[in-house]
């Protein structure tokens, strides 16, 4: 382990936090709020501490797979403690454990709150808060490989490490400048959502905020029911935006380049776009008696299971009341999550379809035992390589999710909560049912529980690994 | 597909079972009772249906992985039909779906019943109902193994769909003396527990219905209130042969063997007690203020925890009311299950440990890449094949869980109860929580879920494949 170079590149990354911190400091002076202070120190000392780890570039530069996924997993965990301070100095009434559980929540685009209210909260703040989601939406790491200078050998397990899914390597010829491609288009779907919303009458700031959370698939809003106040019209533009988001960005990436055909051929999209169209319907169906107009069941279907399925986490209804088969429909989607390559969480839709391809593989191997056939996805055989990868990554997922819940247990809380919670945050959506459903939030579990939560979140966000990792002695071992 | 060989085949297990009723049927005629001839028109269905179905040995005798799959499953399916016929007409109030159901969870020996009461019975079907779990906990197709002439190459493929866990090749050089010795040491064990039970002053009918629960870990009691009924000394027999029976038979062959230090390494083994240890000893510390003195605690703890573990489903307790920390627990240790080579249903625990070692190999690799280490189990290098079959596993297993919990949300019961049914009957286990707890039953579910369920438990019993193949069409094609 080379720490001093892990060391520069952590210190690289809060230098970044510091400068994206200003913004909402800025929005806390124009609104003339007494809270800037706080964002201003925070600005102030993440810069320090990135400025005292990153002073000088170390002599050796060597950098692989174990020095990238640390830096990775080191970068989020400190991004949020210093990211957590203006929460925890502006909102008077909550202590260090919750105002970390709120900006891991942001940075992980989870959207998992402690807050009971929001409305009250300094407008810089919630933007901040709002903020980390877009920061983490597109991986903070990815950014820093579009601004920074840094050989690509070193740039490549960190997009590895960090982007979500089992597969990047395929378009990533040049890792820096595919960041900045993607890094643009990024930016491009944010601004025109913020514009589109703005049209429509929605308050400017709202317009951003809610922009940040459905770009970043993360979630937190700045009223306390969420986006039932909006009218429909601007829930149907957040519904479209959530299902633009957690398609694979690959998609765009290959609309930029002008290869329309490939991009509508994309296998994962297709898929992805297929369970949606099918939990809506059958949910629709469900819930048909609960709203007065056909409209409206369509309206409310669309939203929710695209908020869940994308893990975002907003709501437009409680769906905690809805009858048990639509709950079910979407905790279901809440495990299946977006596609890779996108800015959502959950076990990604192309790893459920590569899953059920070894499934059918294995049952005309079983029928058939001298037939070979190869395992394709996306027109490309799938290497071995890629294959163990999502076997493992299912492996680890389900020991994480069952120890996770037993330890989440010891609370006491109901088993529908605590289940529906670990669900909820180590897939990154947000609200869960019953005590953490849309009306519902985090508060109420203790501060053990809540760093199981965290540890759940991040690990969700980084694919697994990076957070099991820097558990491991060997990883921290000196080089030999 | 030879359909003529599988047709034979299912014949003579038919033959078997209608062999195999003559018992129960007995039993009654000494209870003096009138369903008496219920079971006797059991048997002469079974018996004539199986005659027309194996009467001649067909020209063809051609029998290969496909064949003995569909076999297997079929043989459960029709000896599931045919063995509910005494429930059906013996029980009043129940009608097919119910006398079905009950029928496969005894097979399966899963122990979830849709009866409300069971001590008002004819002993004569109590007899059957428990019976099926000591007919179907070694496998009713080990049975015929063991007993039929055949050759030997049919076999194998037999005992491959058929045994629980991951791998039974190793200790099968000749597939039909091996069976004969497993089932010497299944009907030993079975002789002991009766005889202990018996001796402590346990009425001999439910000395013997019991020992068939617990070797076959089945789980169907003769009380409304389980084993709660019975004394601490007896309840502590059970444990004792519950965790006997959980436990790899491969060891009990060793130890015949005289290879008693090959038995003592068993690595499954060892890594079952230790679960089963640690479980217990988590479980004792969070109920100790439930009862009186640590003894008891300690007696419930051993007792409820060894139940679910090897998926027999006794209850001592009304676990369901045990704080949430330990029904969490509980859930956890149901999905992990007993060993491979066991009667107890689950994930079983040479599948968790190979995962755990495929997990961990894959960290090493991440922080080493050019490391090449070969995973061991038992002291010997997993094939391949293996390890692609435990993936293959954990992939449609939590599919299939998906899927069931969807279905089974239909009937709109509460999260908690639909889920912990799904699980209680993959796992074939029998009691899960709340509607279905331990004091709770399986008849309010809709025939639509009841057979969501059925299927659960034969898929749970036969590890999965084989439920899942015959409703795949290319499996029915006639051979070219």
């Amino acid at each position: 382990m080379n720490r001093k170079m892990v060391a520069f590149f952590v210190g690289r990354v809060l230098r970044i936090e510091a400068a994206l911190m200003l913004l909402p400091t800025l929005v806390s002076v124009i609104y003339l709020e007494s809270e800037w202070i706080y964002l201003a120190a925070a600005v102030a000392i993440s810069f320090l501490v990135g400025l005292l780890l990153s002073f000088r570039r170390p002599k050796n530069v060597s950098f692989y797979t174990r020095e990238g996924i640390t830096a990775v997993a080191l970068s989020w965990i400190l991004m949020s403690i210093f990211g957590s301070i203006p929460l925890w100095h502006a909102v008077g009434h909550i202590g260090f454990t919750d105002a970390l559980f709120e900006t891991i929540s942001g940075f992980t685009t989870t959207g998992a709150s402690i807050l009971t209210e929001v409305e009250s909260l300094p407008k810089g703040v919630l933007f901040w808060r709002s903020f980390t989601h877009w920061v983490g939406g597109m991986g903070i790491l990815v950014f820093v490989l579009a601004l920074l200078p840094g050989a690509s050998g070193e740039n490549i397990y960190l997009m590895k490490a960090e982007s979500p899914g089992p597969s990047v390597g395929k378009l990533v010829p040049r890792v820096k400048s595919t960041a900045k491609i993607l890094y643009l288009i990024y930016i491009a779907i944010t601004i025109t959502e913020m514009v589109v919303l703005a049209l429509t009458g929605m308050p400017v700031f709202d317009a951003a905020v809610i922009t940040f959370g459905t770009v970043g698939t993360g979630g937190f809003a700045v009223t306390n029911n969420g986006c039932a106040a909006y009218t429909a019209l601007q829930q149907g533009i957040i519904t479209f935006f959530m299902i633009v988001c957690g398609a694979n960005f690959n998609v765009y990436f290959l609309i930029v380049a002008k290869k329309i055909k490939d991009a509508v051929k994309s296998e994962e999209v297709i898929a992805y776009l297929s369970i949606y169209a099918t939990a809506v319907v059958l949910v629709a169906i469900n819930i048909r008696h609960m709203f007065p107009t056909i409209g409206e069941v369509i309206h409310h279907s669309l939203f929710n299971v695209a908020s869940v399925m994308t893990t975002t986490g907003f709501a437009t209804a409680d769906f905690d009341r809805w009858p048990n088969f639509s709950r079910t429909m979407l905790l279901l989607v809440m495990f299946i999550g977006g596609c890779a390559g996108s800015t959502a969480g959950g076990i990604k839709v192309s790893r459920i379809v590569i899953g059920f391809k070894t499934i059918k593989k294995e049952f005309e191997h079983l029928v058939h035992p001298r037939s070979v056939r190869i395992l394709k996805f996306e027109n490309k055989p799938i290497e071995h390589a890629v294959l163990r990868g999502v076997n493992v990554y299912f492996l680890t997922y389900f020991t994480i999710f069952a120890l996770s819940v037993l330890l989440v247990a010891f609370d006491g809380k109901d088993f529908t909560s605590t289940v529906t919670a670990v669900i909820a945050t180590f897939n990154n959506i947000g609200p869960g049912l019953k005590m953490v459903g849309p009306t519902g939030n985090y508060s109420q579990f203790s501060a053990f529980a809540k760093y199981v939560l965290m540890f759940d979140m991040l690990a969700g966000r980084l694919e697994l690994f990076p957070m099991l990792l820097i558990f491991m002695p060997t990883t921290w071992r000196r080089q030999r």
